[in-house]
């Protein structure tokens, strides 16, 4: 037996936190215990505060402590603009864009008939019932450029179409900054095809 | 504000954990909150168990939940050798290597008198306790090959010479499996300077 029960019970514990292994589990526990126990007691209480307190947005799906998150409950976001995404962590990639003031819906996933994730699975009633209400102009279709992201937004899209909203894909291409030497090939196919003509002054 | 409050604490709470920077805490946050409760319930538990029972080993300073440390506590342990290391994570890695079946001292630390780290502060007076049992024949500096780690052996060395126990250094030298060309250059030299002869057959 290599470590004592206690520490080899927190050691299992860290590595249920994603891309730790073993020997990184073994080094920040050790430095949590050794160096920096205020800050492992920090962790502890705001971890087990959050998940007491940290659910879905009633409206969104984003997570929240309310029943509202904050870009629902703020009253300077935009109705009419509404963007799908797969995840929270694709809803604050936008927000870090800073150039989105409307607001969102979060789908906790995408289409996969394959692994039995269905409409209703994704809970797409309640997608739906956003469609329902009026306020939305245009949907903005940001899921992911995978098989299951493009079929979920062709889905959504045609949702959207039954409620005559306009629908959106935000663009795929090369990145900014990127050189073409280094872009994978479907990427730059995508570009390509997805060409747009510069108007001549 | 991007995040809601008790997201933005967990977030920051995160970023404790060495080599934990804002992507990562975001990552690890999303995943704790959306995909693995029970296992952030499981962290939380063990953490805070971690924080209120593991301490010191009265004896040797290894992370220890009792009074002794699993391995002082072992009755399999040859007393008559003490390898002294830095750090807990280095028993650990001596501990794996299989080989070594004697006691150790843990440091915490190493001799650094410009940041006034002397003897006292490393807790040396601790250390002279288990010289002066008799019970140790062996000393076996096991301390970085740093300049600090180089000059705490030396120290410990001639503390084991006054309580006329022989003293051994661990080998330093090329890594097994190790290719020349790749090996550092104060690594080969210090492998050069410490050959040793092999007897003909």
């Amino acid at each position: 037996m290599a470590y004592s029960p206690l520490l080899d019970q927190l050691l299992q514990a860290l590595r249920c936190l994603p891309g730790v292994g073993v020997r990184t589990a073994q080094r920040m526990a050790f430095h949590l215990l050794e160096r920096d126990r205020e800050g492992a007691q920090a962790l502890v209480n705001a971890l087990s505060e959050g998940l007491d307190k940290i659910g879905e947005c009633e409206s969104c799906r984003m997570l929240a402590e309310d029943q509202l998150c904050w870009i629902c409950s703020s009253a300077n976001r935009d109705s009419t603009l509404l963007c799908v995404v797969e995840s929270p962590a694709d809803v604050i990639a936008v927000e870090d864009s800073g150039i989105y003031r409307g607001r969102y819906f979060v789908l906790q996933g995408r289409l996969s008939p394959l692994d039995g994730i269905g409409p209703d699975e994704l809970g797409l009633a309640r997608f739906e019932q956003h469609l329902e209400t009026g306020l939305v102009q245009e949907l903005i279709l940001a899921t992911s450029s995978t098989v299951e992201g493009e079929a979920t937004a062709a889905y959504l899209a045609s949702l959207a179409r039954e409620h005559d909203i306009s629908v959106s894909r935000i663009a795929h291409g090369v990145p900014i900054g990127g050189e073409l030497e280094y872009v994978d090939r479907s990427t730059l196919s995508r570009a390509i095809s997805g060409r747009h003509t510069l108007e001549i002054e």
